[in-house]
């Protein structure tokens, strides 16, 4: 596929990735788009000069500030989108409306993409469960029901943000070690954890499970999501009903949902599973995806130091898995809800997840370019995480989310 | 206060009262509405008289399908229309638009009044936490940070139903007793959860906490919740992140809130606070609320037996407590949020207010009317939750919420 549009070599946005994202060039008027290279074919001027009939719903659809009311028209129409928009930037030469339609990246601001109903954060990698399993239960790290279902919880929806969103310190109880007192404080151990999310396309009834082979069908796209967490809040509040103040005060979105199809030629195979699943959550062929993930931390004024590189391919549970198990008792996904992996972290420690893991509790200081020192993050630290599948010569890039710790 | 309108003495809906809520009359419009007696306020058809004055504004507001709208206009505005509602209601005579605007309430279907965007629930009860403490971990029943801060945990809001609507049984993975190997099963511990939520009326902007003494302004009304549980999946699954698919497959609420200002005399203070509440948590005054609430179990085609009474008054944790422990951290609240008490017990046994602890982890079956024994619930079980305040004559009552275990 070759476009009349100069697209960087080494872009996330290539031909064969076209996200969507909704976008704000300054006049306060959201529309929808797709990102290519360096620019944003709004989808909303692609509407209007006829490129995928019905001018008057289609424009109507891409001016709204969230893309649900798209997203469940489903996959015939959204994927028809896509394409459309693929073959007009491969036209044999620059159309006459390319003006009008594109927007420079750079010069616009990114929103948060779709309205999320629910959030749900799974707990998919082995190799962070076990690695926390072993600072918070050293006894016992991988709890009995963790190899026999993707355990996972309820988020906060309402403080999901988009990338660049900056993430105030949060106060809270925190129960000082070796005390039985715990104090009111900013929490010390504000960190980032490096995950994936997947956006609900499809509803199912409440009542009605969706089986693992379909689960996918239910699959719009993928965002790069950082759950940041206070360790401190945390590890007081958590029992028994899991983590609550501790992670709701702020987690970040990358902007561009990669459709779950432009993933097609990243697909793998993911670890082995032992025992094997439950008939309910058995499926067969290349369930995993191929993502490369990095975080880097960038000090305020300094230059940035990356701190993790995993791999989507580790989870243990896929995200048909998750979804399978989510709708297995009846509960019901509607559009827009967001499925996140949990920290992934790989088997080596320079590919772990969070802070909590890279730092080993606080025990083994991280050295960053600067020369400063971190085992959690300071006030005016960056996250950024960045996520790409690469093969070939073909990428397919997520962009990045990031977010600044403030006082 | 008198009205022209024939009002039961012993209606929950009293004058006093005029809760909201959003209704059907079986043309597939939703209208807004307040409940009197037997009677329903269609608030569109108000406002089209000319009751609230800009009668095109308020028509269109009272025809959307939930009160999300209304509501973030704020107390003086929702204060005012139930203050105009209760005024033409007790005017010296019946009035002629009085056709026009009543409608029977047996003659209409309730919708769920609010778009909830997240649901919290809370764990305030502390014979709940500790008669549950006592069968989950008989060693460690109150676990230390419980005295310290309203623990909750974030639930579903997509599954979350009205009064009347059947709850399925939920599958799911069991460990059975004893057993290492969890097996896949439709639950044997279906059980309710007797509870109290309040609805979100004003919002606070991302990392801006909402002082305790504030607290209430942000609270718009309360219904009556029963947060269903399947004790069995929940037990398997619930460890370390807390409770999921053996709650999320359900959760019913009463059509009808009933505004904060309603219950202003039925303001009671709390249970002693032993240790006393950080300086964030510490309020003065008549924080809680005397409401009688009752749960009856009828079985299919049987008649009710009540199987526990206990009252609001109990928790020990307030409404304002937790709404500023859950803004503590800068966690942002939206209009139409939920924030349920979690399961509100009472000191005696006949005062516990799940199944799981009437029958005491199914060790005490209870016996019904007709003579037929339950631990768990069975197929074709209703359960009745009611709610009412009740003080020298006035009484302020929620209804009821009920649902059916269908298999």
């Amino acid at each position: 596929m070759k476009t009349w549009l100069s697209v960087p070599a080494d872009s996330d946005f290539s031909i064969q990735n076209l996200p969507f994202g909704v976008f704000d060039a300054g006049n306060g008027q959201p529309r929808a788009g797709i990102a290519i290279g360096n620019h944003i074919v709004n989808l909303a001027a692609a509407a209007e000069s006829g490129l995928f009939g019905k001018r008057r719903f289609f424009k109507k659809l891409f001016e709204q500030p969230v893309l649900n009311d798209f997203i469940a028209l489903g996959k015939p129409v959204t994927n028809r989108v896509r394409r459309k928009v693929q073959e007009w930037l491969c036209l044999p030469q620059t159309p006459e409306n390319a003006e009008a339609i594109l927007v420079e990246r750079g010069a616009v601001r990114m929103l948060l993409p779709v309205r999320i109903g629910d959030y749900t954060d799974f707990y998919s990698s082995i190799e962070h469960a076990t690695n926390v399993g072993k600072m918070f239960r050293p006894d016992n790290p991988l709890l009995p029901n963790w190899r026999w279902l993707p355990v996972g919880y309820h988020g906060r929806s309402s403080s999901i943000v988009v990338d660049g969103t900056p993430i105030r310190r949060p106060h809270g109880q925190i129960l000082p070690k070796g005390e039985e007192i715990p104090v009111f404080s900013s929490s010390r151990q504000v960190d980032f954890e490096l995950e994936m999310a997947f956006v609900i396309g499809k509803e199912n009834p409440l009542g009605q499970p969706v089986p693992v082979e379909k689960a996918e069908e239910y699959i719009f796209g993928l965002v790069l999501f950082n759950d940041w967490s206070a360790r401190d809040i945390q590890r007081w509040e958590y029992v028994p009903l899991g983590p609550f103040l501790g992670k709701n005060f702020g987690s970040s979105m990358s902007p561009w949902i990669v459709p779950l199809e432009a993933l097609k030629p990243f697909r793998v195979k993911g670890p082995k599973q032992n025992p094997a699943p439950m008939d309910y959550l058995r499926t067969t062929g290349a369930r995993n995806c191929d993502i490369e993930l990095e975080v880097a931390i960038q000090p305020e004024n300094g230059s940035e130091t990356v701190v993790c590189r995993s791999n989507t391919r580790y989870l243990y549970w896929s995200m048909a898995q998750q979804l399978a198990h989510h709708t297995v008792n009846g509960c019901n996904l509607r559009v827009g809800d967001l499925l996140a992996s949990g920290t992934i972290s790989g088997p080596t420690p320079d590919s772990f997840g969070s802070l909590l893991e890279l730092s080993w509790g606080g025990q083994k200081p991280l050295t960053l370019r600067d020369g400063s020192i971190r085992t959690f993050l300071l006030d005016g630290d960056s996250v950024v995480i960045r996520g790409w599948a690469n093969q070939d010569g073909l990428r397919v890039g997520f962009g990045a989310v990031r977010g600044k710790v403030e006082p």
